[in-house]
Order: structure tokens, then sequence, then C-alpha cells
């Protein structure tokens, strides 16, 4: 990108002003009357000037801009927290960018040290790793820092979050209590949290049960393509190796594992019961109606936004929880 | 969000170097030895250091960082084309932030100006409206700009776009050649240029059909709940009056459509059948799969990131268009 060759001085003369009067166009508006700021707009329009924002940042500290780090916005879990958080900031004359960390710390770790450089005046965080201290860093830096999805064990950030364990444990004992014994944990890579939770609820659900088996099978990602290859890989099987239950990480993985399971010729729910987590829009519009964990997306994403703007209001303001609790959706997956 | 208090003579006192040693290490970092390199990261991170983007950036031209304006990220096409861009843009060691614009040009218009501040190396739009001015002026101020879902009629902008009007075509075509006489365009919300483009090819359509109605019914968005409310403002209509089939502007609007028809008590495909635009993932999962005029997301996205990195590399080169033929995929809900 090549810089902009119009300087602040072609506006003043273009517009008739002296430079410092430009400058208080950009930083300090209230300095000057409408009929000046009209003279000024038409010469920065006329121009095609563009004041360097990292000039301005070095001396006004608020961008104006919010930054959302999340696992993938492409996924309708995700997608729902940030259109709620967009809603909450727009509402307060705040713009949100998104960045998709793709479960990579690395990538996240480059995120909020952009949004951090750009002086942004907050950020809320959806981080796939237990990793926080980066976080926890920056916050104790002065930058407001609010989880969601995630809660902080030692209580430094603010968040909000569910509690997957709990989440884990009335999926999988939903499925138990319908007579499952054979249970199969679909749960994505290694090393995202909220899933690893949601496999420590299910195991507490079926640790007393001498009669029900609960296995694990990982797979590169929780996405609909992934969870049609689970669902083939679990078809391949021989008739007395499968599961007669799955409990899949996600709701995106579910959808493709049952579309996969019923186009290999196996019934959801008669042979193997079905179910997600999350409650995205499509898991009750799905082929089969899907049995899920509900997570209150849409409030999930205004309640971060509004920690984020009270601390954005009140720097170090002491951090606050608000934990959701799961709720099981029963459909036609797994009735 | 407070000024780090940290400045680079304290890096350069802690790690016992020289500031320009540590200037060095953030802006030309091929000059410092390893062991050089390592003691001021060890610095840095001692004393939680941010290097200011701002002063870096009036420098150095190079932010590593894409911008990326679409309508709605939650939307799973533009969900979809995010992530391609991201995956390209990861391969070329660059980031993406995304901004939804919620088809308001304002916001778009807000994105833009921020990504332009910041120095980002270049941007993909998805634009919701016709006003393309304001980015072809950035596009020749040296700001690399690449539209995707949009043409530029004047020629002056790449882009990435499907001939939506073909699109409307052959999806109101279909519906005609299977028998339907009184179809139903649910549009959404007035200036979205896609759609109306989509309208016009379904008016082109039936045109020379004398027997063939086709009415339009605005609502505030294309999502799923809107989706629903046009279903039961059609279910509520007097029998004769409704419409024998449906186009929906896009996938979400038909599903939801769907699922409100089907609740009344209306038979999809026998009574009304409904035909989506996009394929988005979910379309053939849908509860009643989902006839659809597919875009071929993925390579869209793809397609239009590696216009923006060939800008980059060589500015000013001159504008290519890619654009792809629709495909109309019959399933259940239209056959």
């Amino acid at each position: 990108m090549v810089e902009s060759t119009v300087t602040i001085h072609d506006v003043a003369r273009h517009a008739g002003v002296s430079a410092a009067t430009v400058s208080n166009y950009f930083n300090w508006p209230d300095k000057l009357s409408d009929r000046m700021k009209k003279r000024v707009a038409t010469a920065v329009t006329d121009l095609g000037f563009v004041p360097s924002m990292p000039a301005r940042q070095l001396r006004r500290q608020r961008s104006g801009i919010v930054g959302l780090s999340v696992v993938n916005a492409s996924n309708p879990f995700f997608g729902g927290i940030a259109t709620a958080v967009e809603q909450v900031a727009e509402d307060a004359g705040l713009s949100v960018v998104v960045g998709s960390s793709h479960e990579s710390p690395v990538q996240q770790e480059k995120f909020l040290t952009l949004f951090e450089q750009l002086r942004f005046d907050g950020v809320v965080v959806a981080p796939s790793d237990d990793q926080l201290e980066p976080l926890r860093k920056r916050h104790d830096r002065g930058t407001p820092v609010v989880l969601v999805d995630h809660e902080d064990p030692d209580g430094r950030l603010s968040s909000v979050s569910l509690d997957h364990r709990e989440g884990g444990r009335i999926a999988a004992g939903h499925l138990v209590d319908s007579g499952r014994r054979r249970l199969l944990f679909a749960a994505g890579p290694e090393g995202v949290r909220q899933v690893a939770r949601r496999l420590e609820g299910a195991r507490e659900a079926v640790a007393e049960r001498d009669d029900v088996r609960l296995d694990v099978v990982r797979s590169s990602d929780l996405d609909i393509t992934v969870g049609e290859e689970t669902g083939r890989w679990i078809a391949a099987l021989d008739p007395p190796e499968r599961p007669d239950a799955v409990f899949a990480g996600n709701d995106l993985h579910a959808i493709g594992l049952v579309d996969a399971l019923v186009k290999a010729g196996i019934r959801v729910p008669e042979d193997i019961a079905v179910v997600g987590y999350d409650d995205i829009p499509f898991a009750r519009r799905a082929a089969v109606p899907l049995t899920t964990v509900r997570q209150p997306i849409a409030e999930m994403g205004r309640a971060a936004a509004r920690l984020l703007l009270d601390e954005i209001a009140e720097p170090g303001r002491p951090p606050r929880d608000v934990v959701y609790p799961p709720e099981l959706v029963v459909r036609a997956s797994a009735p």
C-alpha cells in the first residue's frame, strides 16, 4: 500500500484554513464551527485525504473499535456470538472486527497483539486453549479483556461461560437413561478445553455404570465435513463394534455425522442415537432434528459485550463472571 | 486503554543493549544475531513491552493484515467466503480481520476507512449496494481492493462474482417448467444488489408467460428468523391467494420459510415448492432438502484472495474479473 500523497497542508490550502484547523477537525472537532467543519470536510473529500490513524492514535487513546477473537467465525455458534457482540457494540457507537484463530494459539496471539498495537478499546476472546496468561498480562497492562465461552480459573478476567462439564453429564446421562450402553464421544482435536470438559462430564455420567462403555474418537476438526468422515468411519465398523449412541463435540459435527450414517443405511436414532452440542439454528431444522445441549448463544454474546463496555467505562473494575446453565433439548435424533 | 508505560529505553536497559538494537529487533530483525534476539525477546517479555504499531507503521508500509468487509459473517455464505480468504492469506503469511456491514453502507465505509487508516495490505469487500465509488477511490490511492460477490460495471476493480441474473432465471424457469404458476419471490430488504439481480432474472424467465404470475414480498432481512415470519405470512393467506412456489432470496431465508410452512400444515413441495440460493452446507441437510442455486463459495473466496495477493505483489496491475456460472441443484423442496 502506498502512502497517500495528499498532506494536511494540501487540505489546509484547498480549504483556505490553517493546518492547525485541519488537525482540530480530526482530533478536536468540537473546537470548529459548523461552517468551518463543512469547509474542511469538502476539502478532505475533494482531495481524498486520509488522516493517518497511527499518528492520531499516538495522541488520542480511543479507537472506537472492539476486537473479537473467536475460534472460527464461520461456525454458527461463534457467528451468533459475533452478531450479538456487534449489536451491543453498535448501540454504544463502537465497531467490531473479528479474527478467527482456527484453534491455533499462535494465530490468536497474532490477533491480540494486533488489537493491542492498534490501541483497540478492548477485546472479547473465545480462546480455544488454557493459555490465559497472555490475556491476563494484557489486561494488567490496561486493555479491557473479556472471555466468552471460557472462564478464568484464577478469577482475574471477566468471563461469560457455560458449565460444559454439566452439559456433558446431562447429554451422556440422557443417552444412558434412554437405554444406550455403547457410547462414543466424537471429540475433534485434542486440546480444545470446552470439549475436554464435555468429555469429563460424560465420563462422570457413566462412571458408576459397569454396563456402559464410553469410547472416544478424535478427528482433525469439529465441522460438518469432518463429521461426515467420522460418520463413515463408524459405518465401516463391524456392526457389533458400532456404538449405539454418539455424543458429538458440537452440532456441526453431529449434523455431518448423521448425514453420513443415514447415507450408509444406518437408522438414526433406531440404530445409533446422536446428541450434539450448542443448539445452533440448524440443529432443530436438520433432516433428523438434533437432540442437543443448548447454549444461549445470543445472550452470551450480549453479556460479554456488556461486560466489556463496563470495563472500558471503568478501567480496573473487579472482574465478574456470568455462568449459564446448559439445557438438554430433546429431539428426534436421540428421543 | 492506557498507554504502556514501558519504553524502548527501559527494554534496552533491561537487556543491556542499545535502544537502536531494540528498534532493530522489531523492524529489521535480520540484523540481529540469534543470541541478541533472545536477549531482547526476554526483556520484552519480562517488562511487558508493547511496540507501538502506529509508530512502526509510519516507517514500514506493510502491516501483514488483510481486511475483509462482508454483509454478514454469520451467514454461512459469507462465513465460507471468509474461511477461504483466511486459508489463502494464511498460506501467504497474512492475517485476516473481518467486519460485518449488516447491509449498512455507513458501517461498510467505517470498516474501509479503518482498514485504510491502519495501512492494511489490502481489502476484500463483499459490498451490499452499488456505491462503488468510495472503493474505486481507495484503489486509485494505492490500496489493493478486490470485490467478491459483486462486479464493477466500470471495470476499474478486480472482482469475483456470479451471474445472479442468470441464477434467478434458472431458478424461476425450473419452477415454471415443473408446472408452478403463482410464483412468489421472497426478496428481503430493498437495495441489496445481488438479490435485485436474481429478481430481474426471475422476471425475465416468466416475461413471455401470460399464465404465470410473479409477486414479490419484502422483509427486513434474509435470515432464518425473518424467513419464518415470511412463511407464517404466507400460511395466513387465504389458500386461493397463496403462491404455489416460493423463490427465496437466499438459503437461510428458505430454510426458515419451509420450517414455518410445514409447521402450519402446508406441504413442501406438494402445496408450495421452495427454491433457495447459495447452497450453503445446511441446504442439502435441511428437514426438506433444499433445491437451490449453487454458488461455489470456497472457490470464490479463494479466487478473491488470490487476486488480492497478486495486486499486493504488483500494485497497479490491470483489474481482472472472475465470473462463475450459477448452477441449479434440484432436491426435494422443488423437484
